[in-house]
Order: structure tokens, then sequence, then C-alpha cells
């Protein structure tokens, strides 16, 4: 089986209100932050069949699915 | 400037509702998927003075605000 792990992230031009909350939230805990930025993690798993063509598909499930790609960036790393 | 990048993801035996739906759709697509879970992503920018007790902080952080250490699992990298 292969896995896939995908990081999907707002570009650096969005505003991250909820990375600002904790942001804030950790800073009033003294917390010693610069920044903090919020989004999404997710693991797929796919078919041993699927190997040769895994890339291609992560490319395209991230695009169509996974993320937003107006405002977003991802990422994906495959293993085994 | 250092960087942690932080995934919290649920517990194998939590069910996944979210990752479930998504990994429907994938399917109803046509994807060759066997499975999906979908959890937070976050990047954490410290400041250099911190180098010292990064990792000390990031676990605090992570088990005290960015996860909920009862259903989620949490991993970090430091970088830079």
């Amino acid at each position: 089986m292969l896995k896939a792990k995908v990081t999907v992230i707002l570009k650096n031009s969005i505003l991250d209100p909820q990375g600002s909350a904790v942001e804030k939230a950790l800073r009033s805990m003294d917390y010693p932050v610069e920044s903090v930025r919020i989004g999404k993690f997710m693991e797929v798993n796919l078919p041993e069949e699927a190997r040769d063509q895994a890339e291609e598909i992560m490319h395209e499930i991230c695009r169509k699915l996974l993320s937003n790609p107006v405002i977003e960036d991802y990422s994906f790393e495959l293993e085994g």
C-alpha cells in the first residue's frame, strides 16, 4: 500500500484568522511565538496497483478536491 | 527564525467522518483510493532566542493548545 501525506496551507498573501487567533492565545500563555499559520493535513492511502500513476493521481486529487488552488498551496510526499 | 511544522491527526481508533466523506467523494470520481484520514497542519514560527528550549516548548504547545491528546496524536519537525 502507498501512503500520500498531503499538506494544504493558505497562500502567504491570504489572511489566516484561525492562525492569528492561535498566535494570540499562545502569546497570552507567555510562549515566545512569532507567527502561526494553520492548514490541513491529509493521509491518502492508494492501492499497490496505482503505484505507477500515484504522483499524477495525487496532483489531480489535490487540485480537484483537497485544496482550493485560488487561495491554497498543496504539497505531498509519497511513502511505501 | 525557527519553524516548527506540526501535524495533528485523529488516533486510529477514532472515527473520522470528514475523512470518510472525502474517501467516498474520491471513489465516486473513480480514483483508486483505499482510505483517507484528515487532520490539521500548523506552522509555528519561534524566535531565534527560543532555539534551546524549542523542542520542549513545542511539546507543551501541542499538548495544551494544538491537539486534544484524548483523541488526537501530534508530531512536529523543527527547521531552520
